[in-house]
């Protein structure tokens, strides 16, 4: 199997269709991609259960899950994370989304991960114990100083907790983000590298090898 | 105005009343509450806003939420982190409920704080994005290694994030835990201090040090 041109490769998640183009990336809703790719040839991971029989029927859409595996990997892994950690050798890969999952990489082999809460799924979570603790993330916060305000406080509680966890898997490696809120997170770390390719990347190289 | 044997002291939650009375602690409904205690002189402090008027009205009991105070304190700090924040001179507060509250406190000077969604709002939190994230906190984890399940990876993003920020905040200082989850939480770190007794040690200063 050789990929060209003419192939598209779609991502599909819980919420959204990401198709990728060779040349771009369009995030668009299950219905929209039906309608305006089902004419196409294209390659898909899926992590979407509830679609699955459907897509499965789409005649020019071929289901590549199979093909996707790291040395490492846990039976229930997402197929979109070991996608995301065959796209480079070794890291520590981050994709902020509905939940924000972390995974580390040494030499092509999985070494394990954790799964943190969506920033909107953080944001809505103190909602949910007091009205008091109802925010809108201070995306504009810094973390050298500790906070004195509610909002600041919670916003600091959200952040400085995430990146304390993901700076402590560094240990020389390089970090790479993807994802809705990956642009965003990654602003808040040295030296890493955001890429809304990475899930892409992975999906290649695995046809590449395997095909 | 001098603490006896005779006063009760209260710490009324957004879910519980806490009773302290010179020897342990009480955990219990403000209906309860109530009946138990409304012929007794009971000092208090409260964060909960709904029963505002009606625990005003209980002849025996005062509110000493005027008394406590903190030196760099915040306008709209809850009277019980600043209770908890002078119970000792120098330290990190951690209050673990339905919200993780962490304030830093040196030489009896309020220096910020954050707040981290409780253990219960976090674990519903996951459960909110997707049914496969749906999971009972496992309380037996080691932090060692890191995991490779899913159920290991959520409970290594809870309890890891909310240690990894905490641990940031030591410099040398004492960690204070209190609160329904605190011993729990407490059980990862090393050398700190659970005492289910803070918030009204730190009553019982403002009374002695202002009455």
């Amino acid at each position: 199997m050789n990929l060209n041109d003419n192939v598209l490769l779609a991502d599909i998640g819980n919420t959204y269709f990401h198709v990728y183009d060779g040349t771009h990336v369009e995030h668009l809703l299950y219905e929209d991609a039906l309608v305006k790719y089902q004419d196409k040839v294209l390659y898909y991971i899926s992590v979407n259960h509830h679609l699955g029989a459907q897509i499965e029927k789409v005649v020019l859409w071929k289901n590549i899950s199979s093909l996707i595996s790291i040395e490492g990997e846990y039976e229930t892994m997402g197929v979109d994370r070991k996608a995301l950690c065959i796209s480079h050798h070794s890291g520590v890969f981050i994709d902020a989304g509905s939940a924000i999952t972390v995974d580390v990489v040494e030499k092509g082999v999985y070494m394990g991960g954790f799964i943190l809460p969506g920033l909107k799924a953080y944001v809505e979570s103190y909602k949910s114990i007091s009205s008091v603790l109802d925010i809108v993330l201070n995306k504009e916060l810094k973390l050298e100083h500790l906070p004195i305000t509610t909002k600041d406080g919670i916003s600091y509680g959200i952040i400085a907790s995430i990146k304390a966890l993901i700076d402590q898997q560094r240990e020389g490696k390089t970090l790479y983000f993807t994802g809705g809120d990956g642009k965003f997170l990654s602003s808040f770390f040295e030296e890493v590298i955001y890429d809304e390719m990475l899930v892409f990347n992975g999906m290649q190289q695995a046809i590449m090898n395997k095909g």
